[in-house]
């Protein structure tokens, strides 16, 4: 481990030019004749020369890693979004760096502002709200947010929460049930979308809604609201769950007290992660496309990056994936 | 986004002292007058000046980053060894980058080399063969490496895999099955472990194994393996799987075909991962304490940066996880 690491002044001794010149030729920032191209690359090769990174960056500014800040890694619907973002990357020979924020607003900040410093432009989901994100404009690099920002200028790429909610309450509606329940998790920018899609369906049909709010969007949280829901006078007859893991959770709790799915409860999610394909029954949801945005959030990254136009708001849309733990009520 | 970035030189002016003043304080090589510093503190605040953190590094080497890479940041194995190993790095004010190299070996050491230039030290994951990892010592940083590694000497964590299979087929064969089968995933270092496991036990009690290999480490995997194994002459009484995507997947096809699990055949993972919770019957399975072993790797990472002492080599020992799948044919 410890043979003397080979330094651009050696290269150039070697090479008999400058290290100016061997600086240029690594950076593609000048051209020089054939022979003395040949005789560097052949050099750098010799010695096992390789250029300090961190130098480097600090003379091209770039430093072709993208950072991508998600809030629960462990969210399959994150890591979906990670693949796309990824695959996008990798083609056009970016690395992405991946920082959790963990579901914690306090971390967010701090977390990416270290990050932007070591990246040539970064992709963003935040927990927290609208009018405390003008501080992201002082990052100074290219960005990409997921959601809609109504207060800052940036590109965004969002799912079309609001509409998917809509269409899933309208296909139970359609299926005759009659008394609703959503569970959801306030503390996120697109709860308020997707309880909002199905408020409005159901105002449309003169149907109530049964609200229950979730600490975490987690399976437990859906395992613990459980019996609250289904143990009372009358339980709701459909629910739609904030997201899939909640709706997971939900379901496993409800088998427990006795209850069958879809025959007591219609049950359905949103995000379809892969997971739901694997509960018995599996589970009804709303794909937002995650890895579609991942895509789309990445090529707009690297646009931006590149200097070259692009789309300021991209809408992916949604769609319903109907599978057993839904049922007709008529 | 475009006023001026304050540098060094203005806080330096506005100070009145040298750059080299402001670069010592910030970097914390050198104490200098309470006064001094109080107003040196209270300058950087009112200009807003945050230090280049590339520029700072090249001085001290230093990043306080380290860098983590795991096969598939799906699956949610490596995304529990995240949590623990982000939850260490947070204590220590370190922050994790993660890169995910998708089960891709040739896509390892390109990654690595790239990040390894702009971290303190890496936690490496590798699908690649043993003979062909002496190219780590050259990354010149501390490194943690999962896994035994018998040619290499650095620092390692590693689940006991062999003994966590001999323990769940000991179970197994205590519960009276007679036909075991394995599907495993040949291209891991670990499958050799936990089929080695699995066989040493049958060995000792006279029984055969069959065994299945998986492209991919997928529930997509033990969907299409179910067919083949289930609609011979004989299908096995017992499976014991490579770990418990590949396990949800068989469940799912085998129940489509009309097989009851655990009466027609007992199915056991291994990883523990949450989901194996939510199936019907939820999964046996061997806890290799995947969220330890990011705990224990990152404890390992940090004492080598800090030039601390510490054990080269940290075995985790595996947990039984009985649940539904598995019954007793006696």
């Amino acid at each position: 481990m410890k043979k003397p690491i080979p330094t651009i002044r050696d290269v150039a001794a070697a090479a008999g030019v400058s290290t100016a010149t061997i600086s240029k030729f690594i950076n593609g920032t000048q051209r020089f004749s054939p022979p003395v191209e040949a005789r560097i690359a052949d050099v750098i090769g010799q010695l096992g020369y390789r250029s300090n990174p961190l130098a480097q960056s600090m003379i091209t500014g770039k430093t072709k890693t993208v950072g991508l800040s998600v809030l629960d890694v462990s969210n399959p619907h994150f890591t979906s979004i990670v693949k796309g973002a990824n695959r996008v990357a990798q083609a056009h020979g970016y690395t992405v760096l991946l920082v959790d924020t963990e579901e914690n607003p306090d971390r967010e900040r701090p977390l990416l502002e270290a990050l932007s410093r070591r990246v040539d432009g970064l992709i963003i989901f935040s927990r927290m709200p609208d009018a405390e994100l003008e501080w992201l404009a002082g990052l100074d690099k290219p960005l990409v947010f997921f959601g809609r920002l109504p207060r800052l200028t940036l590109p965004t790429v969002a799912s079309d929460d609001h509409r998917g909610a809509y269409m899933m309450t309208r296909h139970l509606v359609t299926l005759g049930h009659k008394r609703f329940a959503y569970m959801g998790f306030s503390r996120s920018r697109r709860d308020e979308e997707r309880m909002g899609g199905v408020k409005e369906c159901l105002a449309a049909h003169g149907l109530e809604l049964a609200v229950y709010d979730a600490a975490t969007p987690s399976a437990h949280e859906g395992e613990r609201l459980c019996p609250e829901m289904m143990l009372g006078a009358e339980h709701p007859d459909a629910l739609v769950c904030y997201n899939d893991l909640m709706a997971l959770g939900f379901m496993k709790a409800a088998q427990t007290l006795g209850f069958r799915i879809p025959a007591d409860i219609s049950v359905a999610g949103v995000d379809n992660i892969v997971y739901g394909n694997y509960t018995s029954p599996p589970l009804t949801t709303v794909d937002l496309h995650s890895e579609r945005m991942g895509v789309a959030a990445m090529e707009k990254l690297l646009d931006t990056i590149a200097g070259r136009p692009t789309e300021p708001f991209t809408l992916i849309e949604p769609q319903l994936i109907l599978r057993g733990s839904t049922t007709s009520r008529n």
